[in-house]
Protein backbone atom coordinates (compact mmCIF):
# COMPACT_ATOMS: atom_id res chain seq x y z
CA UNK A 1 0.00 0.00 0.00
CA UNK A 2 1.41 3.33 -0.62
CA UNK A 3 0.11 5.96 1.36
CA UNK A 4 -1.63 9.40 1.21
CA UNK A 5 0.84 11.31 -0.89
CA UNK A 6 -2.17 10.90 -3.57
CA UNK A 7 -3.62 13.77 -1.64
CA UNK A 8 -2.99 17.29 -2.50
CA UNK A 9 -1.44 19.35 0.24
CA UNK A 10 -4.48 22.05 0.99
CA UNK A 11 -4.74 23.94 4.30
CA UNK A 12 -8.32 23.48 5.78
CA UNK A 13 -9.09 26.84 5.28
CA UNK A 14 -8.23 26.69 1.49
CA UNK A 15 -10.20 23.64 0.83
CA UNK A 16 -13.20 25.36 0.47
CA UNK A 17 -11.93 28.67 -1.12
CA UNK A 18 -10.50 26.43 -3.78
CA UNK A 19 -14.06 24.24 -4.01
CA UNK A 20 -15.87 27.53 -4.50
CA UNK A 21 -13.59 28.19 -7.64
CA UNK A 22 -14.21 25.04 -9.08
CA UNK A 23 -17.66 25.27 -9.06
CA UNK A 24 -17.45 28.83 -10.23
CA UNK A 25 -15.61 27.97 -12.88
CA UNK A 26 -17.60 24.42 -14.07
CA UNK A 27 -20.65 27.09 -13.85
CA UNK A 28 -18.75 29.08 -16.43
CA UNK A 29 -21.07 31.75 -18.37
CA UNK A 30 -24.42 31.08 -16.55
CA UNK A 31 -25.52 34.79 -14.98
CA UNK A 32 -26.67 34.74 -11.70
CA UNK A 33 -27.62 37.33 -9.32
CA UNK A 34 -24.99 38.74 -6.97
CA UNK A 35 -27.16 37.91 -4.00
CA UNK A 36 -28.25 34.22 -5.27
CA UNK A 37 -24.93 33.30 -6.74
CA UNK A 38 -23.48 32.74 -3.00
CA UNK A 39 -26.46 30.43 -1.87
CA UNK A 40 -26.95 28.49 -5.34
CA UNK A 41 -23.23 27.44 -5.35
CA UNK A 42 -23.50 26.69 -1.10
CA UNK A 43 -26.07 24.04 -2.19
CA UNK A 44 -23.84 22.55 -5.13
CA UNK A 45 -20.80 22.60 -3.09
CA UNK A 46 -22.82 20.74 0.17
CA UNK A 47 -23.97 17.93 -2.70
CA UNK A 48 -21.99 18.42 -5.64
CA UNK A 49 -25.08 18.38 -8.17
CA UNK A 50 -25.21 21.39 -10.38
CA UNK A 51 -28.74 20.34 -10.96
CA UNK A 52 -29.17 22.79 -8.11
CA UNK A 53 -27.94 25.81 -10.64
CA UNK A 54 -31.46 25.18 -12.23
CA UNK A 55 -33.80 23.94 -9.50
CA UNK A 56 -33.54 26.79 -7.28
CA UNK A 57 -35.68 29.74 -7.69
CA UNK A 58 -35.89 32.59 -5.52
CA UNK A 59 -39.14 35.06 -5.00
CA UNK A 60 -38.51 38.64 -6.61
CA UNK A 61 -36.09 40.01 -4.16
CA UNK A 62 -36.08 36.76 -1.85
CA UNK A 63 -32.25 36.55 -0.94
CA UNK A 64 -31.98 40.57 -0.21
CA UNK A 65 -34.96 40.06 2.12
CA UNK A 66 -33.33 37.06 3.41
CA UNK A 67 -30.63 39.05 4.34
CA UNK A 68 -32.54 42.01 6.20
CA UNK A 69 -34.21 39.03 8.13
CA UNK A 70 -30.99 37.64 9.54
CA UNK A 71 -29.95 41.32 9.95
CA UNK A 72 -32.77 42.11 12.07
CA UNK A 73 -32.39 38.90 14.37
CA UNK A 74 -34.01 36.26 12.88
CA UNK A 75 -35.35 32.58 14.14
CA UNK A 76 -34.42 29.99 12.01
CA UNK A 77 -37.24 26.91 12.68
CA UNK A 78 -35.76 24.00 10.99
CA UNK A 79 -38.48 20.75 10.23
CA UNK A 80 -35.13 17.99 11.12
CA UNK A 81 -32.60 17.81 13.76
CA UNK A 82 -29.98 16.99 10.81
CA UNK A 83 -30.53 20.23 9.42
CA UNK A 84 -30.43 22.18 13.03
CA UNK A 85 -26.74 20.20 13.06
CA UNK A 86 -26.08 21.86 9.93
CA UNK A 87 -27.01 25.10 10.41
CA UNK A 88 -22.87 27.03 11.89
CA UNK A 89 -24.21 27.91 15.37
CA UNK A 90 -20.91 30.32 15.68
CA UNK A 91 -22.10 32.68 13.06
CA UNK A 92 -25.80 32.33 14.04
CA UNK A 93 -24.86 33.58 17.60
CA UNK A 94 -22.67 36.22 15.80
CA UNK A 95 -25.76 37.97 14.01
CA UNK A 96 -27.77 37.89 16.91
CA UNK A 97 -30.16 34.63 15.48
CA UNK A 98 -31.57 32.05 16.82
CA UNK A 99 -32.27 28.41 15.26
CA UNK A 100 -34.59 26.00 16.92
CA UNK A 101 -36.25 22.85 16.03
CA UNK A 102 -39.38 21.07 17.52
CA UNK A 103 -39.25 18.14 16.04
CA UNK A 104 -38.60 15.86 19.30
CA UNK A 105 -40.21 18.54 21.81
CA UNK A 106 -42.83 15.69 24.31
CA UNK A 107 -45.38 18.70 23.37
CA UNK A 108 -44.99 18.69 19.72
CA UNK A 109 -45.65 14.77 20.04
CA UNK A 110 -48.87 15.42 21.87
CA UNK A 111 -50.11 18.34 19.96
CA UNK A 112 -49.64 15.83 16.41
CA UNK A 113 -51.50 13.00 18.53
CA UNK A 114 -54.39 15.01 19.37
CA UNK A 115 -55.09 16.59 16.18
CA UNK A 116 -53.47 13.97 14.00
CA UNK A 117 -51.12 16.15 12.01
CA UNK A 118 -47.88 15.06 11.82
CA UNK A 119 -45.13 16.36 13.94
CA UNK A 120 -43.80 18.42 11.10
CA UNK A 121 -46.58 20.39 11.47
CA UNK A 122 -47.72 20.27 15.07
CA UNK A 123 -43.75 22.14 15.37
CA UNK A 124 -45.08 24.58 12.60
CA UNK A 125 -47.41 25.42 14.50
CA UNK A 126 -45.66 25.88 17.64
CA UNK A 127 -42.83 28.19 15.75
CA UNK A 128 -45.51 30.37 13.96
CA UNK A 129 -45.91 32.36 17.57
CA UNK A 130 -42.25 33.37 18.19
CA UNK A 131 -41.68 36.28 17.81
CA UNK A 132 -39.69 38.77 15.02
CA UNK A 133 -38.56 37.83 11.48
CA UNK A 134 -39.10 34.26 10.54
CA UNK A 135 -37.10 31.97 8.79
CA UNK A 136 -38.84 28.49 8.27
CA UNK A 137 -36.10 25.95 6.56
CA UNK A 138 -37.72 23.18 5.51
CA UNK A 139 -35.19 19.91 3.91
CA UNK A 140 -37.75 17.25 4.80
CA UNK A 141 -41.42 17.20 5.31
CA UNK A 142 -43.80 18.65 3.04
CA UNK A 143 -46.52 18.43 5.70
CA UNK A 144 -44.40 21.24 6.93
CA UNK A 145 -44.49 23.37 4.46
CA UNK A 146 -48.17 22.41 4.05
CA UNK A 147 -49.33 23.80 7.76
CA UNK A 148 -47.27 26.72 7.22
CA UNK A 149 -49.28 27.78 3.73
CA UNK A 150 -52.63 26.79 5.55
CA UNK A 151 -51.42 29.35 8.51
CA UNK A 152 -50.22 32.04 5.79
CA UNK A 153 -53.61 31.72 3.64
CA UNK A 154 -55.70 32.27 6.93
CA UNK A 155 -53.39 35.65 7.90
CA UNK A 156 -52.40 33.64 11.03
CA UNK A 157 -48.26 33.75 9.56
CA UNK A 158 -46.02 35.85 7.79
CA UNK A 159 -42.76 34.68 7.62
CA UNK A 160 -39.86 36.57 6.71
CA UNK A 161 -38.18 33.81 4.40
CA UNK A 162 -39.82 29.98 3.89
CA UNK A 163 -37.06 28.10 2.72
CA UNK A 164 -38.94 25.13 0.78
CA UNK A 165 -36.28 22.43 -0.06
CA UNK A 166 -37.64 18.71 1.05
CA UNK A 167 -36.61 15.89 -0.82
CA UNK A 168 -38.96 12.95 -2.01
CA UNK A 169 -41.07 11.18 -4.07
CA UNK A 170 -44.63 11.60 -2.67
CA UNK A 171 -46.25 15.31 -2.00
CA UNK A 172 -43.00 16.83 -2.11
CA UNK A 173 -43.81 18.46 -5.69
CA UNK A 174 -46.79 19.57 -4.97
CA UNK A 175 -46.04 20.80 -1.03
CA UNK A 176 -43.14 22.91 -3.21
CA UNK A 177 -45.98 24.35 -5.66
CA UNK A 178 -48.01 25.69 -2.99
CA UNK A 179 -45.24 27.90 -1.02
CA UNK A 180 -44.88 29.47 -4.86
CA UNK A 181 -48.08 30.15 -4.40
CA UNK A 182 -47.99 32.49 -1.27
CA UNK A 183 -46.94 35.86 -1.13
CA UNK A 184 -44.31 35.41 1.31
CA UNK A 185 -40.23 35.11 0.24
CA UNK A 186 -38.94 32.01 -0.86
CA UNK A 187 -36.25 29.78 -2.00
CA UNK A 188 -37.73 26.82 -3.26
CA UNK A 189 -35.60 24.02 -4.96
CA UNK A 190 -38.09 22.75 -7.66
CA UNK A 191 -38.63 19.16 -8.65
CA UNK A 192 -37.79 16.72 -6.33
CA UNK A 193 -34.46 17.33 -4.89
CA UNK A 194 -33.36 18.90 -1.58
CA UNK A 195 -32.57 17.73 1.67
CA UNK A 196 -31.69 18.70 5.57
CA UNK A 197 -28.37 19.21 3.64
CA UNK A 198 -29.65 21.58 0.83
CA UNK A 199 -32.06 23.44 3.77
CA UNK A 200 -28.76 23.97 5.93
CA UNK A 201 -26.37 25.12 3.14
CA UNK A 202 -28.86 27.68 1.88
CA UNK A 203 -29.12 29.05 5.17
CA UNK A 204 -25.31 29.38 5.82
CA UNK A 205 -24.83 31.04 2.77
CA UNK A 206 -27.46 33.62 4.08
CA UNK A 207 -25.50 33.97 7.15
CA UNK A 208 -22.11 34.34 5.97
CA UNK A 209 -23.74 36.38 3.59
CA UNK A 210 -24.00 38.64 6.75
CA UNK A 211 -20.70 38.65 7.64
CA UNK A 212 -21.88 35.97 9.98
CA UNK A 213 -18.62 34.16 9.58
CA UNK A 214 -14.58 34.61 11.69
CA UNK A 215 -12.60 35.03 8.28
CA UNK B 1 -55.19 30.93 -2.56
CA UNK B 2 -56.88 27.22 -2.67
CA UNK B 3 -56.04 25.05 0.16
CA UNK B 4 -53.73 22.46 0.79
CA UNK B 5 -56.24 19.60 -1.27
CA UNK B 6 -53.52 19.77 -4.15
CA UNK B 7 -51.28 17.14 -2.09
CA UNK B 8 -52.57 13.17 -1.86
CA UNK B 9 -53.79 12.09 1.31
CA UNK B 10 -50.62 9.70 2.49
CA UNK B 11 -50.47 8.09 6.15
CA UNK B 12 -47.23 9.19 6.98
CA UNK B 13 -45.66 5.49 7.72
CA UNK B 14 -47.47 4.86 3.57
CA UNK B 15 -45.15 7.57 2.07
CA UNK B 16 -41.86 5.97 2.77
CA UNK B 17 -43.43 2.61 1.27
CA UNK B 18 -44.91 4.94 -1.75
CA UNK B 19 -41.60 6.18 -2.25
CA UNK B 20 -39.55 3.16 -2.38
CA UNK B 21 -42.00 1.85 -4.57
CA UNK B 22 -41.35 4.75 -6.70
CA UNK B 23 -37.86 4.55 -6.80
CA UNK B 24 -37.39 0.88 -7.36
CA UNK B 25 -40.03 1.24 -10.75
CA UNK B 26 -37.93 4.11 -11.49
CA UNK B 27 -34.43 1.80 -11.78
CA UNK B 28 -36.58 -0.58 -13.42
CA UNK B 29 -34.28 -3.52 -14.66
CA UNK B 30 -31.39 -2.40 -13.07
CA UNK B 31 -30.07 -5.83 -11.44
CA UNK B 32 -29.21 -5.13 -7.75
CA UNK B 33 -27.53 -7.36 -5.32
CA UNK B 34 -30.15 -7.96 -2.60
CA UNK B 35 -28.23 -6.74 0.35
CA UNK B 36 -27.27 -3.80 -1.19
CA UNK B 37 -30.32 -2.81 -2.61
CA UNK B 38 -31.88 -1.40 0.26
CA UNK B 39 -29.03 0.27 0.70
CA UNK B 40 -28.39 1.66 -2.57
CA UNK B 41 -32.42 3.07 -2.67
CA UNK B 42 -32.32 4.90 0.71
CA UNK B 43 -29.39 6.79 -0.32
CA UNK B 44 -31.35 8.17 -3.78
CA UNK B 45 -34.77 8.00 -1.52
CA UNK B 46 -32.49 10.73 0.72
CA UNK B 47 -31.70 13.05 -2.38
CA UNK B 48 -33.71 11.99 -4.82
CA UNK B 49 -30.31 11.45 -7.22
CA UNK B 50 -30.85 8.59 -8.84
CA UNK B 51 -26.65 8.86 -9.94
CA UNK B 52 -26.19 6.70 -6.47
CA UNK B 53 -27.44 3.80 -8.55
CA UNK B 54 -24.28 4.06 -10.61
CA UNK B 55 -21.62 5.58 -8.06
CA UNK B 56 -22.35 3.32 -5.03
CA UNK B 57 -19.54 0.53 -4.91
CA UNK B 58 -19.54 -1.79 -2.38
CA UNK B 59 -16.55 -4.30 -1.79
CA UNK B 60 -17.35 -7.83 -1.95
CA UNK B 61 -19.80 -9.22 0.72
CA UNK B 62 -19.37 -5.13 2.49
CA UNK B 63 -23.03 -5.01 2.83
CA UNK B 64 -22.99 -8.91 4.82
CA UNK B 65 -20.53 -8.10 6.29
CA UNK B 66 -21.86 -4.52 7.91
CA UNK B 67 -24.89 -6.61 8.73
CA UNK B 68 -22.75 -8.87 10.70
CA UNK B 69 -20.65 -6.04 12.18
CA UNK B 70 -24.43 -4.53 13.47
CA UNK B 71 -25.44 -7.47 14.95
CA UNK B 72 -22.35 -8.02 16.71
CA UNK B 73 -23.26 -4.66 18.56
CA UNK B 74 -20.78 -2.38 16.24
CA UNK B 75 -19.84 1.05 16.82
CA UNK B 76 -20.92 3.75 14.41
CA UNK B 77 -18.32 6.60 14.20
CA UNK B 78 -18.98 9.66 12.25
CA UNK B 79 -17.15 12.55 10.66
CA UNK B 80 -19.78 15.52 11.15
CA UNK B 81 -23.14 16.11 13.90
CA UNK B 82 -25.04 16.42 11.21
CA UNK B 83 -24.60 12.43 9.85
CA UNK B 84 -24.54 11.55 13.49
CA UNK B 85 -28.09 13.20 13.90
CA UNK B 86 -29.66 11.97 10.93
CA UNK B 87 -28.71 8.23 12.06
CA UNK B 88 -32.10 6.69 13.72
CA UNK B 89 -30.96 6.47 17.64
CA UNK B 90 -33.95 4.20 18.55
CA UNK B 91 -32.65 1.45 15.88
CA UNK B 92 -28.95 1.87 16.74
CA UNK B 93 -30.16 0.88 20.89
CA UNK B 94 -32.75 -1.75 19.49
CA UNK B 95 -29.39 -3.24 17.93
CA UNK B 96 -27.42 -2.75 20.80
CA UNK B 97 -25.10 -0.82 18.65
CA UNK B 98 -23.74 3.00 19.61
CA UNK B 99 -23.34 5.77 17.22
CA UNK B 100 -20.46 8.61 18.37
CA UNK B 101 -19.10 11.84 16.80
CA UNK B 102 -16.25 13.43 18.28
CA UNK B 103 -15.95 16.58 16.09
CA UNK B 104 -16.97 18.72 18.50
CA UNK B 105 -14.81 16.82 21.60
CA UNK B 106 -11.76 19.47 23.35
CA UNK B 107 -9.61 16.59 23.35
CA UNK B 108 -9.75 16.10 19.35
CA UNK B 109 -9.44 19.91 19.20
CA UNK B 110 -6.33 20.62 21.26
CA UNK B 111 -4.97 16.92 19.41
CA UNK B 112 -5.73 18.31 16.04
CA UNK B 113 -3.43 21.52 16.72
CA UNK B 114 -0.46 19.76 18.92
CA UNK B 115 0.10 17.42 15.32
CA UNK B 116 -1.24 19.98 12.77
CA UNK B 117 -3.89 17.62 11.45
CA UNK B 118 -7.27 18.48 11.10
CA UNK B 119 -9.95 17.56 13.76
CA UNK B 120 -11.54 14.63 11.67
CA UNK B 121 -7.98 13.01 11.40
CA UNK B 122 -8.17 13.16 15.05
CA UNK B 123 -11.10 12.21 15.67
CA UNK B 124 -10.47 9.32 13.82
CA UNK B 125 -7.42 8.55 16.22
CA UNK B 126 -9.49 8.74 18.68
CA UNK B 127 -12.30 6.10 17.75
CA UNK B 128 -9.38 4.16 16.58
CA UNK B 129 -9.58 2.66 20.27
CA UNK B 130 -12.73 1.83 20.67
CA UNK B 131 -13.17 -1.82 21.79
CA UNK B 132 -15.57 -4.19 19.27
CA UNK B 133 -16.31 -3.87 15.72
CA UNK B 134 -15.97 -0.13 14.27
CA UNK B 135 -18.31 1.04 11.43
CA UNK B 136 -17.32 4.43 9.87
CA UNK B 137 -19.02 6.50 8.63
CA UNK B 138 -17.42 9.62 6.37
CA UNK B 139 -19.45 11.68 4.90
CA UNK B 140 -17.70 14.99 4.96
CA UNK B 141 -13.90 14.79 5.23
CA UNK B 142 -11.44 13.63 2.82
CA UNK B 143 -8.87 13.77 5.44
CA UNK B 144 -10.87 11.55 7.76
CA UNK B 145 -10.57 8.89 5.00
CA UNK B 146 -6.94 9.75 4.59
CA UNK B 147 -6.54 8.75 8.55
CA UNK B 148 -8.08 5.75 8.37
CA UNK B 149 -5.69 4.79 5.45
CA UNK B 150 -2.99 5.58 7.13
CA UNK B 151 -3.87 3.64 10.40
CA UNK B 152 -5.16 0.81 8.21
CA UNK B 153 -1.63 0.74 6.17
CA UNK B 154 0.29 0.33 9.36
CA UNK B 155 -1.98 -2.34 10.74
CA UNK B 156 -3.64 -0.31 14.14
CA UNK B 157 -6.89 -0.61 12.65
CA UNK B 158 -8.66 -3.19 10.99
CA UNK B 159 -12.83 -1.46 11.01
CA UNK B 160 -15.70 -3.92 10.15
CA UNK B 161 -16.49 -1.58 7.30
CA UNK B 162 -15.94 1.83 6.07
CA UNK B 163 -18.49 4.07 4.73
CA UNK B 164 -16.58 6.24 2.33
CA UNK B 165 -19.24 9.08 0.61
CA UNK B 166 -17.35 12.76 1.80
CA UNK B 167 -18.69 14.85 -1.22
CA UNK B 168 -16.92 17.85 -2.62
CA UNK B 169 -13.91 18.75 -5.08
CA UNK B 170 -11.00 18.96 -3.41
CA UNK B 171 -9.13 15.83 -2.36
CA UNK B 172 -12.31 14.02 -2.21
CA UNK B 173 -12.35 11.51 -5.50
CA UNK B 174 -8.47 10.68 -4.72
CA UNK B 175 -9.69 9.86 -0.10
CA UNK B 176 -12.32 7.59 -1.77
CA UNK B 177 -9.70 5.86 -4.14
CA UNK B 178 -7.48 5.22 -1.30
CA UNK B 179 -10.16 3.49 0.77
CA UNK B 180 -10.80 1.34 -1.96
CA UNK B 181 -6.90 0.15 -2.10
CA UNK B 182 -7.09 -1.49 1.56
CA UNK B 183 -8.34 -4.69 1.83
CA UNK B 184 -11.07 -3.36 4.54
CA UNK B 185 -14.57 -3.58 3.61
CA UNK B 186 -16.50 -1.02 1.92
CA UNK B 187 -19.05 1.08 0.80
CA UNK B 188 -18.04 3.91 -1.65
CA UNK B 189 -19.65 6.57 -3.90
CA UNK B 190 -16.82 7.07 -6.23
CA UNK B 191 -16.82 10.93 -7.93
CA UNK B 192 -17.84 14.15 -5.87
CA UNK B 193 -20.98 12.90 -4.95
CA UNK B 194 -22.23 11.80 -1.32
CA UNK B 195 -22.77 13.86 1.97
CA UNK B 196 -23.40 13.71 5.74
CA UNK B 197 -27.18 12.57 4.63
CA UNK B 198 -25.98 9.83 1.99
CA UNK B 199 -23.54 8.40 5.13
CA UNK B 200 -26.38 8.31 7.37
CA UNK B 201 -29.14 7.09 5.11
CA UNK B 202 -26.70 3.77 3.96
CA UNK B 203 -26.33 3.39 7.94
CA UNK B 204 -30.40 3.86 8.25
CA UNK B 205 -30.40 1.23 5.28
CA UNK B 206 -28.20 -1.27 7.44
CA UNK B 207 -29.55 -0.77 10.47
CA UNK B 208 -33.43 -1.20 9.14
CA UNK B 209 -31.97 -4.43 7.75
CA UNK B 210 -30.78 -6.14 10.33
CA UNK B 211 -34.53 -5.19 12.50
CA UNK B 212 -33.87 -2.27 13.92
CA UNK B 213 -37.02 -0.61 12.76
CA UNK B 214 -40.37 -0.49 14.80
CA UNK B 215 -42.43 -2.18 11.91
Amino acid sequence: MENKGSLQEVRPDEIEKRSFEIISREIGSVELDPLEAPIIKRAIHTSADFDYLENLVFSPGAAGLAMEAVLGGATIVTDTNMAFSGINKRAVERLGCKVVCFMADEDVRSAAKLNGTTRAAASMKKAASIEGPLIFAIGNAPTALAALYDMIAVGMLHPALIIGVPVGFVNVVESKELIMKTDVPYIVAKGRKGGSNIAAAICNAILYQCGGRDE
